[in-house]
Parts: structure tokens; C-alpha cells; sequence
């Protein structure tokens, strides 16, 4: 059984336990993005969040709520993304180890992150099994608390505080769109935004390519992704049972993207905008471009779910 | 015989005059850059300005000074670079034409965002002697107002409320540094700073590859550059009479970066700052690394001139 879903009170104490150690990123617009589009948008841009995404906000709420016991054998995850970055600076900041569990073939980017903040790295061979395995073992090893990327409470409820930020800064969105990986923010996305305003609408992103969301809200059934193929990377993980659960109570509709629209978003916004955002960041624009008719004429709020890009494999 | 230079209390009326319409664009600063260098960074960025560069202040106090018989006729100047885009936006905010001379091999984007503000181009050879003989003839058929992009005292009156808004953000700076072209900015970056705070140092960064403006700083005596080769495309032009009397007699130091430094400079603004920075936007913060020992312990104030790139083009 998965366990119980956050409530918008959740959300709120994580947001007070966070705040001062998050920061509260900027809201941006671009007259030329709503001109060519018609659409009035509105860009919470976690590209600036510490360690460049949105992942440190579950991550510092989540090792923040460790028991003294728990917190000094330190925390644990298997990540080759945000997640383990955010997990490790967010140990580092509280003064704890992290213990992190990475592909041999992860790029020389994110190790060096992990690295940079202090983490010890275990790689593995790059197949699901292996990383599971190698987190095990660790865990054996060192007692370290294993910090789910998406599903577990307080990630979600760090998650949440994106969304919760966003409604207060631009109080009269009709629609909020957050990309869909794993779930995590999605589901907290969701839960704060109806908590807060029950008429908005609140719609999922994801690429066409990596489209298991999409099927399993659809059918009613929690289908897990294949061997996706996408530019999105942050977005190729499956929802898990809980993520799954919120989704389907919450969020008024899941919207998909091609390859080819995602490249396309990623370079309006960085070319018209001149933030930088990664592939996965750019999927709600991308979503939007493709589904106009749904919301011309709106307030429509984007979330930017990070930065972190490599320089030297861009799509452009 | 060249122009009278600005006084600070131009300045101020400037930026009255042009306050509601531009962007007061925000200072960031970058916790990571700050430990790599040790030093403390402030980042004032005109990327975010409207048409992505500082160049739009400029352009707009000058066409806001026009007379009613002269803004009837029009504005005119030769540019292939964030100028002209500047000027046929703030002409056509103004509702009065723009006719704007352009080398043929002008990049296609640069054709698109001076055509897609409303100005009308005629292009000629991209030789220096074409282009004003081609402004010249411009000139005579249209009665249009010439704006010379930096040697033009209302120019360099709007581009001096960049430091204006700088030092109103973040009083204390020890060190200001401005990119140095044509020395539009240098010139009312020095002239605002000094009046505010007559300790602060000013230094203009300039790519070794076109030091023109070092040079003729060192020997007292303006020195055109010859054929400069940079990657910094908005700093090939050479200092005009009334620009290098000002930093003459107002700048502290020109410093160099190498076209290496300059891109490392730039990939750092990138990768740690999640903006969209243009080449000559980097050349300050490549003279801070390359001349660390300056600066050390100092807070300093850098101006991000513009995030005008191509990406089809980077140079990683």
C-alpha cells in the first residue's frame, strides 16, 4: 500500500521549515513569448533554485525532518539527475553524509556536482537492478536513510512549495502547468494549487516520447514507461504509486509534446527570455505551443523545473 | 572639435526621462563564483533589457530628445548590432520611422529583429566607407535624424543610468567594470560613478584580440583598432573623440582578457548563472579572472551588456 498523500497544511509547515534555506525565485514574463503565442504566461523559474532545480526544495525538507538518530548516519539515493545533487548539498548544508549511488557512465557534469558538494559516490553498472542492488548494499553499510527521489512524503510536500510560491506572487492563474517525471512535483503542484485556488486548472507536461503519465491517467492504470527515448532527462522515470494516486485525484488533464516542439520551447525561452533551462524545463512550453486552443485568452503559469544543461551537447 | 561631455545631472534627467520605458533590470550575483574567485561579484543585467542590451537606453533618450520637426523625419544609423535593433524599437515606440543601414552579411537574426520592430534597412557592402556613404544617402533622401551608437552625448546620457540604477541597488561597491567598444558605456558608467561615489574605481574590459581603447588609454592618443578578430562582436568598434576624452579623464584602467578567458568567462555565467549571456556581456568578469589579485576581497559591480547570441553559433 502506498502511503498517504500530503495535504496543503503539509505543504505549508514544509514551506516555514524551508524558506530560509531555499531561495525564492523570480516569476519572469516575456512580452514577445505572449505576443507570438497570444496566451498571457508566466515563467516560476527554479533554473535559479540552489543546485539549478526544484529537487532541493524536497531534498532539504526531507533531511530536515530526519530524527537526530537518523540524521547522523546520513541520507542515501540512486541518481544520475538533480535529485542526487540537491540531496547531497542539502546533507552538506545540514551537515550530514550523503551517500550516492550513480551509472558509471553518468556525465562527467553531474558527478563532478555530486562530488563538488561533498558526496561519496558509489557507481554501478547503469540498469535499474544494479543501481537498486548497490543502494541496498550501501544502505547495509552505512544505516543511511534512503530519500526516494519522488516518492516520499516530504519530498513531495518540498515539492509543493514551488506551486505554493507562484499563487502567492500571481495571485489570478487560470492554469498552472508543471512537467511530469517521476511525479513528485507534479503531485505537489496539484495538491497546493487546488488547496489554494479550487477553480484553477492544473494540467501536466510530458514528452510525447516519455508519454507514461499520460497513458496511465488516461487509462486508470499505473503503466510504466518502456525504454523512453527523449531530450527531457529529468523525465524519464515512471510514477510511482503514490505520485500516481495524487495525480489521478488532483490534476485536470495530462498534455504531451514532441521532440521537435521541446527544442523549439527550449530555444524560444532561452533566446527571447536569456535564461538558461534544460530540456525538461522547456516541456510545459512545449505542451502549450501544441495545445493553444486550450488556453488562449488565460493566465497561464509555467514551471521552470531547472537549468542544469550541458553546454557541450546542446540541441541547437 | 569634439562634443561637450555629459555632466551626472544629464544623467539623472536621463533617467527620468526614459525610467517607464525601459526595464530596471535586476542585480544578480552567483554564490559559486564568488567562492571559485574569491571575490564578491554583483552582476547588473542588461540582457534582461528590452531588446536584450543596454544599447536600448541609449537609443531611447535619444529619440525622446528629438525635436517635433526632427522626429516627424525619422532616425537613421548604421549598425549590424544591438543599435539598430535599440534604436528601431525605441523609434517605433515613439511612432516615427526608422531607416537603419545594414552590411549584407549581417546576421539573419540581427535582419529578422531590426525588420521585426518595423524599420525599414537598406543594406549595402560591409565596408566602413559603404556604410556611411549608404547612411549619407539615406540621410539626404529622408531627412532622418542621424544616431551615431556611441559618439552622440544623449546616447551616452542614457547609457550612464545603467551605473545610475547599479550604484542605487548596491551603494557600496568597491570597483565598477563596463565592457569597452566604441565606449558609449564606458563613457556614462565613469561620469555616473565618480559623481555618486568619488572613491569607487572604474575599469573598462576589453578582448586583447581588438585593445584599441587600451592603447590609446596608455599612450594618450586615440588609436583606431585595425582588423579585429574577437569572439566580443559588440566590441570591435573603436573609440569616437568624445568617448576617449571622457575615459581619459574619468577611467582608471583598461584591462584585457584573452579570447580563452573570455569564453571560459562566458560558459561560467552559463553554466552557474542560468543566463543568457552574449560574448562581449563576459569580457568583465574575463579581466576579473585574469587579473584576480586586483580585486581580491573588493565587492565589485560588473555590467552584463547584453544576451544577444546566436545559438547556432556558440563557441561550446
Amino acid at each position: 500500500m502506498s502511503p498517504l498523500a500530503p495535504q496543503f497544511s503539509d505543504i505549508q509547515e514544509a514551506h516555514k521549515r524551508i524558506k530560509s534555506l531555499i531561495h525564492k525565485t523570480p516569476v519572469l514574463s516575456s512580452k514577445s513569448i505572449n505576443e507570438i503565442l497570444s496566451i498571457e504566461l508566466f515563467f516560476k523559474s527554479e533554473n535559479f533554485q540552489k543546485v539549478g532545480a526544484f529537487k532541493f526544495r524536497g531534498a532539504t525538507n526531507a533531511v530536515r525532518l530526519l530524527s537526530k538518530e537518523e540524521a547522523e548516519k546520513g541520507v542515501t539515493t540512486h541518481s544520475s539527475g538533480n535529485h542526487a545533487a540537491a540531496l547531497s548539498l542539502a546533507a552538506k548544508q545540514l551537515g550530514i553524509p550523503a551517500f550516492i549511488v550513480m551509472p558509471e557512465n553518468a556525465p562527467e557534469i553531474k558527478k563532478k556536482a555530486v562530488e563538488g558538494y561533498g558526496a561519496k559516490i558509489t557507481f554501478c553498472e547503469s540498469t535499474l537492478q544494479a543501481r537498486e542492488e548497490t543502494l541496498s548494499k550501501v544502505q547495509k553499510e552505512t544505516g543511511a536513510t534512503f530519500i526516494h527521489p519522488y516518492n516520499n512524503f516530504n519530498v513531495i510536500c518540498g515539492q509543493g512549495t514551488v506551486a505554493l510560491e507562484f499563487l502567492e506572487d500571481v495571485r489570478d492563474l487560470d492554469v498552472i502547468i508543471a512537467p511530469i517525471g517521476g511525479g513528485g512535483l507534479m503531485s505537489g503542484t496539484a495538491i497546493a494549487s487546488k488547496a489554494i485556488n479550487p477553480e484553477i486548472k492544473v494540467y501536466g507536461a510530458e514528452p510525447l516520447n516519455a508519454d507514461d503519465a499520460f497513458r496511465s491517467f488516461k487509462k486508470g492504470v499505473l503503466i510504466p514507461s518502456g525504454r523512453p527515448n527523449t531530450i527531457a532527462d529529468g523525465l524519464l522515470t515512471s510514477l510511482s504509486p503514490l505520485t500516481f494516486q495524487i495525480i489521478r485525484e488532483k490534476v485536470d488533464g495530462i498534455l504531451t509534446a514532441k521532440e521537435e516542439t521541446i527544442v523549439s520551447a527550449m530555444r524560444m525561452i532561452w533566446e527571447r527570455m536569456k535564461i538558461v533551462v534544460e530540456p525538461s524545463a522547456a516541456v510545459p512550453l512545449a505542451v502549450v505551443i501544441e495545445n493553444r486552443y486550450l488556453f488562449k485568452g488565460k493566465k497561464v503559469g509555467i514551471i521552470v523545473s531547472g537549468g542544469n544543461v550541458d553546454l557541450d551537447n546542446l540541441p541547437f
